[in-house]
């Protein structure tokens, strides 16, 4: 089959190589529809990531249909479409069974390497997947592939973080960055209901997105969001700030935007070892933070249903739409922020 | 000063009366600047609740502004927009502590009589507010009179229903009757994270209107709503059931409609003393089953929130606006239901 | 195998029979060290349950050790020691995958007959047990038989209703009936945080049980029970009703026992179609209710770990201890009341 | 009246200072029947709190008789009993709308100088009380002085925390630091159900106490607790780890204590203004981190209903009760870890 490898620095290929086949009894083996390129993967196409062997099939966005099943799977057969989770769970271990997917023993990412589970990726004509009933989920009748296919990342992440503040109906969201994820926070918390989301970008067209999804927009570049925020608060911060970036600075502008008694609940991931906690900060204004990993199996039923709904539309992050082909193409774009977002369609 | 006043069945007059004066330190006088007939006006109207004595002054959703405030209030100088909730609560009770101000035992709703606290009604150009400091809400700056006279009553009403049906983000709620209160509820459930609303009337206008709001219409004159509901849940149900209607066919129609689980949540007040519980469909289904008199000052702030955020327009069901004078003519109407809700203003 | 059958209206008896096989791929065979009597085999003993054939095994509650599994089983093995609940669940339905597995659709109960699923019981040595991923739980280490065995059934039914109630810490609580049922929910209601358990039963000697863990006794034989409550509550009523009992009367007593704004949970299975809802009650107090069969699967793991450490002590309610082969004696003393709770070695 | 005073560095003194008077209309008067000495208050005993003029009357733990109440007092008359929080809150603020009662804009702490809203201390004969609708409780009845002194204070810090870390019944929670408020969350964390609490300190006498509690205790002066955590838990953390000694020590050990998907919730006071959040274990952990000050009025009427059903008994910590006259003996016990808790009597 093609799919996608990785060989070096911003150095990605359309190979052919073996197709994927069964290994344990709870896989099934998808085709591949429809795939995307996730920021994610910049970090991979940027060498960031150590533990991946050269032409190692990267990507973990997709949605397919099932064409082959393990014995011990019971959910799925053969020609269900399906979208599935980036990262894998077991279902089985203590943590599984308390649902906390993302911090299963057996977990992994796909296509990200020895330090992830070692599993092949998922920009590819088919792939493998692992716990098929725990990390796949059956398209909704008349759910087309280009919107189920955030449900298995960056719309659950960002619902995540959402859902992980105890937004209560009616509060203010501060969202942090509106790149992708920062977009689904932005629909998420509309979604969840949000009296106001304030949208924060130092670039004025994510703003302008933001803003035509309902959303107050606060461009960074020109004005101070502490400010403004607190102008629009009444002097009181918001009550919830979901950090969509990334970054040691983001999260300390979440502490001052957020008000007394308030949550900072970070989506984006940050390869920084630690970070300055505001202890006097968060004593006097009495803040919870939470930062961690997604729970996409935990989160998957509710955005699909939100998403089929019609409440919320991922697509408009959506730039472009290549063949697998033309994927090398797709990552130069995306890593020189000429896409937003970046859909890949293995079988055209 | 004018105010409506209610002589017998179907005699509601325009008449010059007292102007109200503080009584309890812990009272303001208002200047109503906007009132409103509810549908449980229409019981008074019909001379269904007793304790009323002729000429009593009725209504009870108003928007004004504060013109006098007693020595116990502390929240409100004149001068203040202010929205009322149309029941009262002393705020210092137990079941007020608790914030279970529907059921406080100093309670009473505004115009409804004997029965209910003996407190004049709110369809006039000024009103005594007791325990103001609990039931007045500032208005959110910028907010109409309009759409914040609905946070006092029926919008808060539908929106305490949906809360208390613990409805989950992309559930299927169906609401059961879109007269005001349910399209109040319909808005209320996709404010809250429904993913779908289902929006079920004998009348198309009405089930129109839902759509327009994002509901899908479910026209019961002409098809069975249960085999409706059911076909488009996969034949589980709908996870909420919100009754609108206020009956007991509407509350045994919700037990068909529910799902294994699933929970009723009923607006409606109904007069009947009791209903035949379907405990053979409870037990097997699992339901949990709600009803009572509506919490006000507890959801007050949250649908304001939501309505100055954009999130919720209650005006859409608003289809006169009269003069005080004409109140008469605007409850002819409404009981003709010729029209489906009535803005009243005291000071034109 | 030994195994204890149900012949006619208080007829069983110890039979041999054919030892279970694994006829599902989901299945285990557990070689049961520990069955029980439960009150709703009584059911069954009086003839009350119809779609039983005559010889059929009956029984529910059971703690065993796993012998064999099936080829889709992944959590056990043979020589686990496993405790189950008394009703299977899929785990792979709508209902399953929502955690509402006592909706299952492919659910059943041990021992009930042929509206129950067909299944045999688990009053026999050995017995087959379907789903058994989604219906056994391993035993903490160091927890005996006898201690895990009441989280199949009564202890999570009761503890179920508690969570049911949506019990706030410091909240009074009043358990209606003071049988094993009761007795589970006094415990559970105490080890989730209820300020105070008020223990209601017209037998001395179970409120004094009620008494020894905790509970305030009320007499019900001597004291008009709501008076007793509202005496100690300052006039209110209880924050949670949970109604043990299993009857329309005693459901009408929750009613007047609980306070406005607060919850009925009703653990008690009662055979009547229906109930006369106290609707005009239920309006003015603001009351919510639930009814329905007990979700085991769900909360076993929470009353595993509370019985693992000491929080509760379910064994306090057993009274003999026989041989399978003197169950039908067990089955005589529990139907004359001679006996609070039966438990049944099936290896001895 | 008579009043400890302080000052200077560990210069309290018993004089004789003018009797409080009202000063707003919200205010009461208390006399103080029962006073006691806190841990914080060791921070003024030792000079670390800036903004004490000498001779202010310090301390803020307090039980006593209403004797005089302001015009705008509505829940209190001379002659109740009653406990108070040791911080104030106006009750009018949004925030405090809200009930987040700890972060309000008119907020204060009785004896802790300029920077608290310059109150007088109540380790005295009499206090003035701000905001006495807001921050006063009436005694249960028949609850002791002693008992429900600690509900104003350390037993509600230690409850909110609990209760802020989203315990679920049956968890293991891990409590850092066993002195009083270590003490209070262990009983606080049992009584809201979780399944066992590890109580974790180097000084055996304070884990003694913990495990007599019902705790399972383990002495960090000679093992390990991380790895006596993980033996309990099967390898994978403490559910919950409330942190109640105050120190970016004993809080970096509170994340190597957590599983996945765990809480850290701290109720130690540390003055160090910022702390090495652990990103690099948070973000693969996915921590939920909570700080902050505590919100006594918020939790205050569910601890005193636990302490009033005997379900908590904070007076386990008690060493001394002394005289007023005798306090400044009892600070230098405190202060010398002589004295566990002191209880301060003023009029005998």
């Amino acid at each position: 089959m093609k799919a996608l490898t990785l060989h070096g620095v911003e150095d990605v290929r359309i190979e052919t190589v073996p197709d994927p086949s069964l290994i344990d009894p709870t896989d099934v083996i998808v085709k591949v529809t429809l795939a995307a390129i996730c920021g994610s993967d910049l970090h991979l196409y940027h060498g960031a990531i150590p533990g991946l062997l050269p032409g190692t099939v990267i990507g973990h966005e997709y949605v397919g249909e099932v064409v082959e099943v393990g014995a011990q799977v019971r959910r799925f057969r053969p020609g269900d479409r399906v979208v599935g989770s980036f990262h894998v769970a077991c279902g089985t271990c203590p943590a599984c069974l308390r649902r906390d997917f993302n911090v299963c023993v057996n977990g992994g990412t796909f296509g990200y390497g020895l330090g992830f589970g070692n599993l092949d990726g998922t920009q590819a004509q088919y792939a493998r997947i692992p716990y098929a009933d725990t990390v796949l989920r059956h398209l909704p009748a008349g759910l087309s592939d280009e919107k189920a296919l955030f449900c298995g990342d960056i719309l659950t992440t960002a619902y995540g973080a959402v859902v992980n503040s105890s937004l209560q109906p009616g509060e203010t969201v501060a969202v942090v960055g509106c790149g992708p994820v920062g977009i689904m926070a932005v629909q998420a918390a509309l979604a969840l209901g949000a009296g106001r989301v304030l949208a924060i970008d130092l670039v004025p067209e994510r703003t302008a997105l933001a803003e035509r999804l309902g959303a107050i927009p606060i461009d960074s570049s020109k004005r101070n969001p502490v400010s403004m925020v607190n102008q629009l608060t009444g002097g009181e911060g918001a009550d919830v700030v979901i950090e969509a970036v990334g970054g040691t600075r983001t999260l300390a502008l979440a502490f001052d935007l957020v008000r007394g008694g308030g949550r900072v609940s970070a989506v984006g991931i940050t390869a920084e070892e630690s970070f300055a906690y505001p202890l006097n900060i968060a004593l006097v204004k009495d803040i919870t933070f939470r930062i961690g990993v997604a729970n996409i199996p935990r989160h998957m039923d509710a955005t699909l249903a939100l998403v089929a709904g019609g409440r919320i539309d991922p697509t408009v992050v959506v730039s472009h739409r290549l063949a697998l082909e033309e994927a090398p193409l797709g990552y130069k774009l995306f890593a020189e922020r000429k896409a937003s977002k970046v859909l890949l369609l293995p079988h055209v």
